[in-house]
């Protein structure tokens, strides 16, 4: 199998690896030529394509173009500006993080030029190289045919940890969920140690509780493996990381989907205002807060040039 | 009507002027003689007792003590100091913020001994001396009608702001929880102007938002008075007060007894949470979420030294 | 004045009334001819317009044509086929309760014709036509101008309770927030009183604390005067009352404000989010719950045959 | 190895079982004669002791003795009964789900009678006799001694799963913070699954896409892996399960515990709030929601007549 890898970030180089090691050829493109050149150094099976339209020239058809460029804009134009040089029965996968309510729209365009569209939502970070990565795809059964191969190789095994769960969006939609569990699963663990932490008089050591829960224990997890790991590398204080905490697209869209369905999803959505709350280094809320306790109760408030 | 306040901070003192103003006598008692000699200077109907002992001399039975102490060991200590002086028939009222659960166990305590217990729960705060106290009273009957006539001078008018509530301890449950939907509400409008000021693109006045809401709208509420009044005069931006909000017996106790009776009460104890995280310096949970999203996808974390 | 009102429901019909009343001639219009028999039947200065024609031909320039209409397409739709029949100069009011981007939208495409466009946050409910109605407003200075002397009719005085509070968008904004802020505020209360309520062996009378709260109290509130006067008028228990609570468009759209934003606004999301779960009868997740506690722990399940 | 385990409930009968399959012998008591004579038909090294006396003519010392009871008097009742039957040297172990600060007297009262005092924290639920226990032990070292060979054959393997966390009381701290964050696990993937049913446009098979996310995703658990199996068993729709779902004492611990040092724990204490409003089958919070929507904005309520 040949298929076309565009955009070699992190997950998109990896990814073209994994299936170069598997024994299928990857026409890798990148808007700069450094990860190209490094993808052929190191991998076998890879064909440079510095130009877009070296991809067209490398590929037969059917041609299957694997996008795994930033969501948004730089998505949508990409899509823009291959559809016209695609012919009827190629294959556009987009592999990103892209809003499931856009790869609707894009599915319907490019399906409407005899193109087939697949959304495949990945998650596994930095590990799916190693241990293959969880996929989630949505698009039509005649267009999941032909990339199924490469799917079964980039999962974890052949046969498990991958799944084409339905239409065109659900790919991207059923991993923003998944990445909306993550956020609430994350936030329990980080509260759990914040708590244990916090108990001083017992002087836990919490990367050996985080290493002994990870077997045997109800929340033994994938999450709990790495922050026992991290806790042990990193010392248990860790000073050096500071407390603001990013987030992304698809933690806020899982939010905003709930709610456009009528959902509650309060602990998905508190963890996403959790850091929010992180990041948040004006704390006017809490100002108006302070300030009002003033107002009211005669309660003193800390002003700047005090503390 | 003769009574003897027993704590003449912020709340004992301005009740012992709102009693005087309406011509009831109050025998003021305080560890330190200089709220006393305060309240001597400035109102007509105070009579001092320095010392315990005064109290006692000063009042014919059936004799009423209010006290006004911190909550907790001090007022305890205090009721097991005086309930030995005083005779069956007296009337010992706890004015301050004590943990309903502890009232219970002062009023058996105190009734064994044939001396009437009421626990008042007091609202109002600074305000309360002009306006008037909003007042919760949990006791027996009887003891409440030796207590009637100072009630219905201290509440707003003689017909409002007040009630006898139920049993003892459910006065101050019934303060416990007025704080706790105080918390929520409060929370509720720092979140609200903390969204308007972010969106800066409407470069909105805080001020005349909240002012304009105080007539004819929904969320009208005294609360929102003192905001409008305290935005107008700090300044919209806050910049001088500290983003720390203080946190209170009261609040930590609602979301306890919400746990105790396993009643969801997710807003009241969210509002107490927030003013927890304000407090945090340390920031621990958010350094495990940012050091586990590093470790999963290999997300940039900021360390202390670069930032 | 004499300005024309598009859309006759509860919010349309009595603003139209508290304007004839201070003296403002309405042109009045409806789908339906009922609603302006009615105010033709009870109102003086009420103009009838069956036909929407009938509005143009009773209005003179700088016309004055505020819509009262459903959020959305019928908003939509009522500006696209009105705008080609105003003038330059005349004035477009949107007083319902658009989405604040779409509203933004709106206002570009009818000032790109000449034609100004305001938008009116309106808050006040069924009381407004007795009390006045909170009114914030968005737009141009000049188009402002057209409309204040309605504005201060509609308030509850001339000099309070309305504000022009900035560009396009910013008086739909901030009556969104109202909103929000609102869910909050009657979230922390309901909460509240629900733990009274769960506290049995106090016997509370809530109709009782809520009264008394309302003077003197830090949570006295507009809020806490309806719910007292209606806990008084339909019993305490409120066994007829179903416990669904229906949401609205400016609830769900501040929750995604705040997202969009980035900012924390866990406790009117969360308000909003136990709305959402008092509206779902499949209770999915919490059959996902139950299935888990069995699976881990051998937990009995109630099953649906059993109970 | 000897030792005395009471109680045979589900916990402690498996706890039997897996010490027996290794080798160390273990004298079985409990209440009723049906568990012990269960035992003792199916596995090798079980010595049956139906009364308390049994044990102690059983056990040389130093004797071990493990108590499995339910948490609460009847722990207390039973340290009470068996202390003075004790001797200097002796250990007694309490590897319940007791609540740590009560732990923490039984401790001193208990090591003050020179018997050691460990309590042991259990997670593993139905899984443990197969997989082992994950096992947080707090208490002194010299007491540890003695029962560590037990501890390394109840866990995974003897050289995981397991550890001497901090002094006594924190064994038990250390569980129920655990528990506290599976109940945050639990309710993201319970949201998780509930938003991705209700978008029922995707159709989406939930067995499929839990079952896809057990390798290579994020969210891989051993949560996840039980509701996949769980998922498949039960048909998706899970029509048979009732949406109600219990808590346990160290859920509420936890929230309590992190109220009392002034720790935001809001994810997990709002997973616990969920589980009470899917218990509340009176809804009265929801009710006096819709009552205040009606008195304020005219809205519909839903009468018990009418639906």
């Amino acid at each position: 199998m040949k298929l076309a890898i565009f955009g070699l970030g992190r997950m998109g180089a990896n990814m073209a690896r994994r299936l170069s090691r598997g024994g299928i050829t990857v026409v890798a493109h990148n808007r700069s030529r450094g990860p190209i050149d490094e993808l052929l150094r190191e991998e076998e099976h890879i064909v440079p394509a510095y130009e877009e339209a070296d991809v067209f020239r490398e590929l037969d058809g059917p041609r299957v173009i694997w996008l795994m460029l930033p969501a948004g804009e730089i998505t949508s134009q990409a899509i823009e500006r291959l559809l016209p040089q695609m012919s009827p029965g190629d294959v556009l996968v987009d592999g990103g993080n892209s809003r499931y309510s856009e790869t609707m729209a894009h599915a319907e365009r490019v399906e409407a030029a005899g193109v087939h569209f697949l959304d495949c939502g990945t998650s596994g970070g930095v590990w799916g190289l190693k241990n293959g990565y969880s996929l989630m795809v949505g698009g039509t059964k005649a267009g999941f045919a032909h990339i199924e191969p490469a799917i079964r190789m980039l999962a974890p095994t052949p046969d498990s940890g991958w799944g084409h769960v339905g239409p065109a969006g659900s790919g991207h939609f059923t991993k923003m969920i998944h990445n909306g569990i993550e956020y609430g699963m994350m936030q329990a663990m980080a509260e759990g140690l914040a708590v244990l932490r916090k108990k001083s008089e017992f002087d836990l050591d919490l990367a050996q509780v985080t290493e002994l829960w990870r077997e045997g224990s109800v929340v033994q997890s994938w999450l709990l493996d790495l922050t026992a790991d991290a806790l042990k590398q990193e010392g248990q204080g860790l000073e050096a990381i500071q407390p603001h905490v990013a987030d992304s697209g698809e933690g806020r869209w899982t939010a905003i989907a709930a709610i456009d369905l009528g959902v509650a999803a309060p602990v998905m959505t508190l963890a996403l205002q959790m850091r929010f709350a992180s990041q948040d280094d004006e704390g006017y809320g809490n100002r108006v807060l302070a300030m009002m306790r003033n107002a009211f109760g005669g309660h003193v408030v800390q002003r700047r040039d005090e503390s």
